[in-house]
């Protein structure tokens, strides 16, 4: 099967290679190498030199830590889809109060409407972004937005779990204070690890809250990032799958490279959907350069191309939340072959026409 | 390096086979059959119809699930050494009021002494117990405090991080309301995975607390339970190696064939460190059976020892907490070939002639 998922998306082969080494104790030398390159590495990656935790959890473990680590009482939620709903879904059932901001399903946050907001309401304390929305393939303009959280003096958490390895984040220019991912989408690393970056002003408010938990606690996080380790036992071999990606990225060209042969392959993904008369979901100028969400055509429905592809070897994914029947997705994240996607379209001609739309 | 670590500890060669496989959608049907046959075979192995869970975190994440789930007020935490301390603090962080029973490091908890706290605190909502105390090697008598707090009707939660795969545990038949493990101790697997049985009981319980977050919320985790999946994205590699290491169990003859091997290793290493003068830390009749907790002889110091072994080639495990420099560890779990066993004795007696205790 040829996967164009969502994530956990087709991990590269030397990474996999990495995944069946013998383990070693987390407490050992041998690990604290590891450990220490792994961050260097990733805050060279992000442009930062906030402290990076590489928790024993998915992205969405960061989300609960961001939300019991950096809010006392309101959070403002921007909403483009099932994963900012998620964030929202969080921040709830974690005792906060949660103001939104959601446009139409296809619309992006804008500076304006987010300025608005702010001024309007002083007592939100930090505002979560979703950078690349999964569930409806848009992405975005996180500098833009950054600017305004930050002309307002709050705190900014950003999910970059679809975006984080696929297109350019610069964590400290850009004046992000929580940037969060995992590993099983733009870097090709198998899922079980959550990555993010945590800034000295975060780990500040972090002393001002009460009932941060201990699993996700930023402060005892802090405590053993100073020792290149982690609090619990770490997840070694994601660890060093990462470890081998980021390398991997440099023996490429480094990052920009990297970058470049995502947009490429979404370039690629949609000039063939287009000749097959297909059109993507978000407003124009908005789409994700890691995953395409594509409208279905007339009289079909996004199950059905997702269930066909799947015959003919191709893993998309279905579409999501409330699209989950007039839309279908196409990834281009993690370990994909040029020859791949010309077999996927071709894939994809053949559904049009036996399903005739 | 050979590893008779305290975790994570050497996997089985076909359990890292499997962690190198190729990815795929956590919600695509190749992902649902190996969830639904993982979760199956552990209900099996720890005999129980409760749900079991299989958590995106270490052993530490159910810690704060069972807590956050569990406690609206108030809970017992049985401690025994650092990780019935751990349970303590997660549960002081999360907000909880915590009562304890601690008896001196190296005596278990008895029957008696839980019959007696319970009797004098009634408003204790659950009592948390240590199963296998990996700091001091010490085991407590699960079965019969079991029983005790069955008799004053309080939910029990049981952290079994070092014991479930390596000794017995009849969770309905205990009546355990909660057995949590992770998969890098017994079983032998890598680290990042948290596994572990929750009742009827502990789940309508969950319905009373407010706050239970997100990522450990037993309500949401009960839902896609019932569709074979998990809430966030699953930790693949390290479930595959648990079904993997579950067959493998099987195909060694069952589990109390495999509770036999982890045993007869512990017995050929006391018998060993007897016969170099050495004597094990916790009080007689309550020795682990999966890791040996070794009083350091006269004017030694365990962390010398232990580097003393590494550089032999043998990572053992060093004391823990107040037992750093008092103490040393010797794991039996996890993949050890029996002329490892040997090879890791002779090398002690090379020390203790080099050393000259």
């Amino acid at each position: 099967m040829k996967l164009f998922t969502a994530g956990p998306v087709a991990c590269y082969p030397e990474v996999l290679e990495v995944m069946k080494q013998q383990m070693y104790s987390h407490r050992s030398a041998e690990y604290k190498r590891l450990h220490r390159e792994t961050v260097e590495s990733l805050q060279k990656f992000l442009e930062t030199e906030a402290n990076v935790y590489l928790f024993s959890s998915t992205g969405t473990g960061f989300m609960e830590g961001s939300v019991r680590n950096c809010i006392n009482k309101k959070i403002l939620c921007c909403i483009n889809g099932s994963f900012g709903k998620r964030f929202k879904e969080v921040a709830v059932l974690n005792g906060k109060i949660v103001e939104t901001i959601e446009p139409p399903l296809r619309e992006p946050i804008t500076p304006d409407i987010l300025d608005d907001k702010l001024s309007k309401s002083p007592d939100i304390e930090a505002v979560s972004i979703t950078h690349n929305e999964t569930s409806t393939g848009l992405i975005n303009p996180l500098k833009k937005l950054a600017e305004v959280v930050k002309k307002h003096g709050k705190l900014l958490i950003v999910d970059a779990v679809s975006s984080m390895g696929g297109t350019e984040i610069k964590v400290d220019k850009w004046g992000l204070d929580i940037c969060f991912s995992s590993t099983q989408k733009c870097f090709g690393v198998p899922p079980g690890l959550g990555i993010g970056s945590v800034t000295e002003e975060a780990l500040k408010k972090s002393e001002t809250v009460q009932n941060k938990g201990w699993y996700f606690n930023f402060k005892i996080w802090e405590k053993y990032h100073k020792k290149d380790s982690t609090p619990m036992t770490s997840t070694i071999p994601q660890i060093a799958g990462l470890n081998q990606i980021l390398k991997t990225i440099d023996e490429l060209g480094g990052k920009d490279k990297y970058f470049e042969i995502h947009r490429k392959r979404n370039r690629t993904i949609k000039t063939g959907i287009q000749k097959l008369g297909l059109s993507t979901f978000p407003k124009k100028g908005y789409e994700s350069p890691t995953i395409s969400c594509i409208n279905t055509p007339n009289n079909t429905d996004g199950i059905t191309i997702y269930e066909k592809m799947r015959e003919k070897g191709f893993e998309l994914a279905k579409g999501y939340g409330s699209l989950k029947n007039t839309t279908f997705r196409i990834g281009n994240m993690g370990y994909i072959e040029p020859q791949d996607i010309a077999g996927m379209l071709e894939a994809l001609n053949e559904v049009q026409q036996e399903y005739g739309w």
